[in-house]
């Protein structure tokens, strides 16, 4: 069963690609990824996406430095998305978190809390 | 910090939604989410989706019994992804695997292998 044949991206070429540590199975970020993208994170064996904000390829850590070396890419069900195991050299997140979804509900008074550590304050991460 | 200021819906209305396995950590499936979804799974304590294919509510389970009760619901940096853990009483996908993911890319040949045991035939799943 042939990777490629099996992908499905949506009508604007992309696919959703969930980004996950491959040691500690934090989820770190979702990103999405076009052909070419993909092609480059499978030929570097780091993760390529495309950025839809800048209508651009983005390789993560390009200006940060942290990168996410590859371990392994599995495809859901019916084809649609992707979920990449990575072991991350830094923070995900641009704001200096270690993932992305480090802010979570309360459930009694749907307010929004930090249940995270920074790990990097985000001045620090654009400036070297 | 309002949860429900701080959501992205996209332009269709809908909000992609990681749904992970509270203990085990692992990656179970995506679906999207709108907003009486998010209100229902909100309400309710078990996941509830929109479906794309038959644009209507997807209570998850509501016919194989697979529920999956709620643990956290986590929002990224942007506002645009949701992560919801949960205990899931039964496999996600409906082939019967624990995780839709439960196909690999071989890194040489780029072919998918089967990387994970199924724990109920598809067929029993939707018979009772």
């Amino acid at each position: 069963m042939s990777f490629w044949e099996q992908l499905r991206f949506n009508t604007e070429g992309l696919i959703p690609a969930i980004v996950q540590d491959n040691r500690s199975g934090r989820v770190l970020m979702m990103a999405w990824m076009n052909r070419e993208s993909l092609e480059q994170t499978l030929a570097t064996g780091n993760t390529v996406f495309w950025s839809r904000s800048r209508q651009k390829l983005w390789r993560k850590g390009e200006t940060s430095g942290h990168i996410q070396i590859v371990k392994q890419i599995a495809l859901d069900c019916d084809g649609d998305t992707l979920l990449i195991k990575v072991d991350p050299r830094g923070p995900a997140c641009h704001e200096g978190y270690q993932s992305c979804f480090f802010r979570s509900v309360n459930s009694w008074t749907r307010e929004l809390f930090i249940g995270e550590e920074l790990m990097a304050r985000p001045e620090e991460i654009y400036k070297r």
